[in-house]
């Protein structure tokens, strides 16, 4: 049985393990005020381009959102969100329970591939401008739950992105109407590694007033990191993480591993490498296949473990999707990043679920189910090979 | 420069991170869902003698009281605590964060070793029962809140312990008034393995309705068994914990951990045997102090991790107050466990804080302060060492 | 300038205020444990035609809806509602403050006047019961927020009504999950006594577990009353009321107007009778123009007070529909109620605003503007006369 | 049986009632924005000798306190209040629900006229500088719950005063940390109107930053005033009030009251005169005992009712107390406001309760209770001579 029903199932990069066993007998300081976490932080601002942002480490993905989401609005805000957003949809009311509303809006329509048009999962710039002008304008909204935040994904939950231009848009709104935009990144290096994506890093920085790297999906055991640009971090956002339970005593647990995400990492994973022999404890050799990425934008981000992990899961993403293509599947969106979506007959949906573990995501047709197919920085050679011996 | 500090500014045990290294290419069921998990939780409930306990892990020790608490309680009732409890003083309000109040009762007193009466943390079974009868014959009571949970810690914030007498005397209070008990075991194996302590694990299981076997600071990275007894467990416990952001997505890092703490270990961390040897990137031969007791509680207990790290604490500062006590040092309280507070000139503290961390508990009186030293399962003898050129 | 603004721009019936004068010195017991909310409870469960309800008064509609919804969830449940319900677009986030998800479905679909098709703010028994099959075979659901209770307003926010049957429709969806049925009923007199209406207050009792009896919009100064069916009542509902601030220490305030305005009352009202002249004080004489009703539904109803002041208002919305109709005007939506949407074009409604106050729904399109023209129990004669004579 | 339970178990001065009778027919603005309302904040602010003031009606005392508390902290903050005030014991976790701690001091000792020390219900300056002191001295004070206002009572629940030194005390501390002051006024004016008492409404609003005029208690059916000073009202109070459902549709049921209980009332309530005949309907005669006093403090404020009613309250107390005294009872505590507490033989409670209800407010010791008997400004002159009959 072969996994691709999501992209945490798995453990941690090699030198993600490398960094907490070499660091294990250190005394560092409690509570993520370590040398480990502060060195993270300076390399995550770096790669941000942004030496003034606030960098700070929580330990998943729905605490993350609730605790930003909380530390941004006053209590008489909401925060906007397309529909079938992540916390609107995943998260088991973790942002209600902070007390706050999640403002719903219709994501933007895409024709599928399948000459359907359905919702992609993408706020518009235009639907989320008119209903901040009318919410303006209303007389009485008082009575309504005032707009304080909003809220995007990138990637999306169906594996779209916005491109630089959209961002750029949907920002403009944001600060023309003093809003600032949060911007859920649990899976953001497979955003920036896609084909075709033109957000960088340090563009996507520029382009919010906060946003969160994520780790647990994208090499790490447990672990993301909110950054707040322009000095928007809440003065006493570690009490407020605390109040939420989402402070660990030992942080430096999430410090070092970001420290060795965003350290350079040029021959990392790559077979007979010395930092491949690091682990004789397991039986670690999946990663062998990372291999050397030509195009601009990879290249002028080849030294960052993050990037070389997530582009990983995107050469392998883009092999999965060649074979269900190859096969005759249609999509039910066009999704540039490591998560696919098939459609696939009920018959031969209950066929595969015997060699193959995927998430059942909805229903097509009577007939035809959307299963979703994910990679990850961990899905392996192997794995791809007996995909297609199994479709094939 | 050496740490008395705390108990969490450490790594993991060496088996511990062995654990999560041999594991690291498993594809575990993401949630907590996974075998490592459930073979976890089935060494728990063994060593708790309880087949049919619940059990749940969480991140950290705030998280856990948050959720376990708001778990138990309906929107009305509040948990009632000793005014030096930690949920009280130490957790930035995230009990009152979840809308549940916590009421306070005053501490027992003690004669400290200088003969001053103080609180000693612990909770008074008369106390208890007079704050419950009183309430239930208060006819206004439907004015005030619902006392729904008992809360106390073991052992308490100062480091003392309930004798199993006493803890059955609170326990019957409980159960009479029909109000569940809650022991918070942050320390938990520090307690159980104190001299002169008479709780084994499964006397307390049998003696409370929940309670949670601190990880953190004894041997993890992180993490934190909430054991439901009685079938108290809420059936949406997941959901909850979901809720309050105390889900990670890969929830085998805290299950491989709590294996690990409940393997027998017998030779473990002692020199010169195969387990010292795994981890060669490390300098962590620390743990090679770990001696057999001769004990009839240690006897019964010697094979599983958490109680043999839990012990070498315990000797640690065994040692340590000794060394204090040598000195001419007094006591603000006798603690039998890995804290100890002692009583320190002003001017000695600052000349002693140039070379030991430490904690300042508080004032002693104008002239003295009340200095706490924490020893862990990580304590070195060379740390042992140093501490006692520095005093003599 | 006469109003159609709202239905809560105006004092208390006569008999209503006239019930609070002659009681005005008796000593009540205290937080509506009083004679006269008892008698009041006695008069609403007969009303109901059920003996056992148990019945609590609050002060207003968003507080009620809060403190209601609030004590029937679980603290991971979410209340399902129309996307256009009352709580969760004019409610100011009060049930989202009480750390409980508003779960949103398309409201029905019809076709208005003007035949286009839009929501007519009723719940669909279809999409209802799609929805929660969905969710139950939804093997992720337990990242979700369990929906723990329907909330359906009657009459919705667009005064459309359920039939009887569709209100059977709806209740037994909810029963076959076993989640309760709850029906806000701010202007439930004026849904009640609505020509075609073929609902009664007991057939309503029947077919939910809890709802309210709004007063302030029907002839109270505040208060409404929530009726529990099935024993539902939370067994602290009255602490629970206390915490959310919704007890008021002079309860008897609220129970004396409900006395009075489920008490019989024949000849209220009506200008020469003894009722007529009770309060000299002010120039009332605007509720003289009661008349009896001939039709049968009314019929059986006419001794009391509430019926009859509702069936008032729903005879000015009917002459006052008939005004717009012959003045040529178009309907958003074809309301039985006291809330009538016409579509103006907006220079007419600029033109209109100068002598008339009514609320601007919402746009039409370009050149048009929903315009919402409201009755009331306390509509006179004389303001349907002002506004005939504007209108032509 | 006459009652001196409480001063909430009557009803509407009747100047209070004719107010809202006469103007029953207007069409005021709903949610608060009336006419009324904005004359009774005027009149209010004038009163406070503060036309800056902002003033915010709302229902009752715990959803005053929750709302108000709620609007002036951040989330990590909780209220600093006596271990006895009204929020923490009798207000159902009202201000938990908002999801705020309430940090306890404990309050003052004073003597008791029996030679006991006990608490008196007043904060001491010194404890909390001393506390405040502390927190800002703490270097863990992030994981505490950061005090964010300070509560108190005036008069508190044990009827005591605070004076006009003690109260610029508590306010210099409370500005020298930057912290809010803010002062629950649920009984107002039988603090202001007390003998002795040399604080005035237009000093106290200059001594803090916010605080609530209690109608409740003083004349009206329901209703509390909120005066903000120095600016500090939230810029959204008005949707943080709908949002604690503590706004009513009929907002001009409280301004209307409050116009009445602010107005000038020189000849009011006296026997003989036109405001006595008012209405009819009632036994209303009992506030003819209302005679003008001569001290220097009431004559500056004779004209408003409030003043008056409030010192008829006093008035009779004072009586009250001197009954007791002669009777040769004990007091537990020197109260010179409206509540009276009686130590009182178990024996003579049981049969005083027979003809006299007063509330248990504890146990003095083994053979004595401590007997709380409450005036108001509705205790009749005939009310006081049965209580003399029965204990004479």
């Amino acid at each position: 049985m072969i996994s691709f029903e999501c992209d945490y199932n798995n453990g941690a990069h090699p030198l993600v393990l490398q960094n907490l066993i070499a660091n294990n007998d250190a005394r560092p300081t409690a509570y993520g005020f370590d040398e480990f976490s502060e060195r993270a932080k300076e390399k995550i601002k770096r790669a941000c381009g942004m030496p003034d942002a606030e960098v700070f480490f929580l330990t998943g993905g729905t605490q993350t959102n609730a605790t930003t989401i909380d530390s941004m609005l006053y209590q008489y805000e909401g925060v906007i969100c397309v529909e079938t957003g992540h916390i609107n949809v995943h998260e088991a009311g973790a942002v209600e329970f902070t007390e706050h509303k999640i403002i719903t809006l219709p994501a933007e329509k895409e024709q599928g591939p399948d000459g359907k048009e359905r919702g992609n999962g993408k706020m518009s710039p235009q639907v989320l401008d008119k209903y901040l002008d009318d919410f303006m304008h209303d007389g009485n909204n008082a009575h309504a739950v005032y707009p304080g935040l909003v809220y995007i994904t990138f990637p999306t939950e169906l594996g779209t992105l916005y491109t630089a231009h959209e961002l750029d848009e949907i920002y403009q709104v944001c600060q023309r109407y003093e809003i600032p935009l949060y911007i859920d990144g649990a899976r953001l290096g497979y955003g920036l590694m896609a084909d075709g994506n033109d957000i960088t890093l340090p563009y996507l920085a520029r382009h919010c007033d906060v946003f969160y790297i994520g780790g647990t999906k994208i090499g790490a055991l447990c672990g993301e990191a909110v950054v707040f640009t322009n000095r928007r971090a809440h003065k006493h956002f570690f009490s407020i993480q605390k109040q939420h339970g989402a402070v660990i005593a030992k942080g430096a647990l999430i410090g070092l591993q970001f420290e060795a995400l965003f350290s350079e990492a040029p021959s990392c994973g790559v077979r007979g490498t010395s930092c491949e022999n690091t682990l004789e404890t397991g039986n670690h050799d999946v990663q062998g296949n990372l291999v050397p990425r030509t195009s601009h934008l990879v290249a002028r981000k080849d030294e960052i473990l993050y990037y070389k992990l997530s582009r990983h899961a995107i050469d392998m993403a883009m092999r999965m999707k060649e074979l269900f293509r190859r096969k005759g599947y249609e999509f039910y969106i066009d999704s540039p990043t490591n998560q696919q979506f098939v459609i696939i007959s009920n018959e031969e949906v209950e066929r595969l679920a015997q060699r193959v573990e995927f998430t059942h995501w909805g229903q097509a047709d009577k007939r035809h189910t959307i299963c979703r197919f994910v990679t990850s920085w961990a899905t392996t050679e192997e794995e791809m090979q007996t995909l297609e011996r199994i479709l094939f």
